[in-house]
């Protein structure tokens, strides 16, 4: 990791880490990187007062700041952890206070809108925002949900920008592997159609399985029969709402076409089931089988 | 539990339990039985007979038998813990040799085509099948699958028919009981329609969603950036094919009317998306986010 430049307290360390969003992601993030010695202070910036009073208790910040804009003055380094959404208020607050030396990066599940809210937003600065992803999430939310290793091991995608300087781009992805992340680089519109179909469409899903049983009149008859599958597809249903809006909201193109494909291959199944082509669903059923067994034959290695 | 008839070592035992399918399901069963001293001595029947050798070897059965027919004999409790397509061979089989003392039940995902096919191929013995549904399913299966403990705190549905002696059904309930499982009695055809909902649906779903992306030509780029939403939301897409086949064709009414309504809800999720009605789409997540955490609330206590 590069000296951060005008610091004189060590090498390889943050001294000044800003997390915006204490939640789950910048919590985690921030506890990681105190635990390995990583970064001199940490300040929270939130919405709410109480997560972060919170997030103090708990030893994951040492100040609270007021704004964005103000907390970024002297920062090394930023982390953007808040809903998609409401990243391109924070990148026009904190434009003009943003000193040269310091890295923005962001932990947005989408990055083609994240990119260009950052473009809008911090004009002639924006080679100072270096975008990413960790893969991490829960249905936990809030700092009390933040840990140490919740990066252990977990995908983390980089989609570096051309006016990004390689040291900046550089820093970012030591700070992630330090964290034990495994740390990839992708185009930002591959990133989006990537996770359009792994990870936004299964939410929606889920969501969709869980309001549609909700709203019916006998609803407690379902929930009351519902087993470990039930519990293990539904898991991502309880996830943020606000956050997944805006996911679904700045992903729509992909994640659009990735609902037409999916109505189409369940219309297709559903054709199957109704001509009684038992050989046909078999032989899905096992590719399915197949495949999700080496995946996770993969993923021990 | 009633003493078994022409039994006399002792009250409230099985003395010879059959199991057909000794696997996850068969064989849990076998071993909490054992386990709580509620049988004498257990026989297993199967296709498969190395896994009926490692059944014996793991101390789940003390007897192979080469036919069902044969195994029924002398039994006082047959548990048929197979694929629901292949039960309707196995009523046809044992019809002539089943003693009248001798309970028959089974563990079928489905019930009005298990009991249809009972009624076909036992005759006039249709009272001694008792109808039932653990539900304790996992993605696993085989005799090394089997554990004790399976159904503790886990849902089990009777489906008694009109036929069955009260004494023959409080023996099937207090034996699930026994191994821990909330027992609950349902009419076979709101059966398959609760669980088309709550399970079958469900696992065409992840199967569908895994052999969509498992059949793209960049499938490995999919699967190396998926994460532990992906990963539970998939996890009974490593279910069993055949037994999946099965489960399909004969809840066929019921899941494709699921089928419909889950694919209409998607188009109309998909429309929200396409016309960026953000507020609409919180709310379906609010209602269903709300929706999984009383359940698991409820699940709990």
């Amino acid at each position: 990791m590069p000296r951060c430049p005008g610091r004189h307290s060590g090498d390889e360390v943050i001294e000044h880490l800003v997390v915006i969003g204490v939640g789950l992601i910048g919590g985690s993030f921030a506890l990681d990187l105190r635990k390995k010695g990583l970064v001199g202070r940490v300040t929270g910036v939130g919405r709410g007062r109480a997560n972060l009073e919170k997030a103090k208790e708990l030893g994951i910040v040492d100040a609270i700041a007021d704004s964005a804009a103000a907390a970024v003055k002297d920062a090394d380094l930023v982390l953007l952890a808040i809903p998609v959404g409401a990243m391109a208020a924070v990148f026009r607050d904190v434009a003009a206070s943003l000193p040269a030396r310091c890295i923005l990066t962001d932990a947005g599940s989408t990055k083609q809108d994240v990119i260009a809210a950052a473009r809008a937003g911090l004009g002639g600065k924006i080679g100072q925002f270096v975008p990413g992803h960790p893969i991490a999430g829960a249905e936990t939310n809030g700092a009390e949900a933040a840990r140490t290793g919740l990066y252990y091991h977990k995908p983390y995608v980089l989609t570096p920008l051309p006016e990004n300087p390689p040291a900046a781009v550089e820093t970012v992805q030591a700070l992630w592997k330090a964290c034990g992340a495994q740390v990839s680089e992708m185009e930002a519109a591959r990133h989006d159609q990537v996770f359009a179909a792994v990870s936004h469409l299964p939410h929606l899903v889920a969501f969709a399985l869980m309001e549609e049983l909700a709203g019916r009149p006998d609803a407690e008859t379902y929930f009351r029969h519902a087993g470990n599958g039930f519990r293990d597809f539904t898991r991502i249903a309880g996830s943020h709402p606000e956050m997944w809006r805006d996911i679904s909201l700045a992903n729509k193109d992909a994640l659009v076409a990735e609902l037409d494909t999916f109505i189409a291959k369940l219309a297709g199944m559903r054709g199957l089931l109704a001509r009684g082509d038992g050989q046909a669903l078999e032989g899905l059923f096992t590719r399915a089988r197949e495949a999700r067994l080496n995946w996770i034959k993969g993923k021990r290695h």
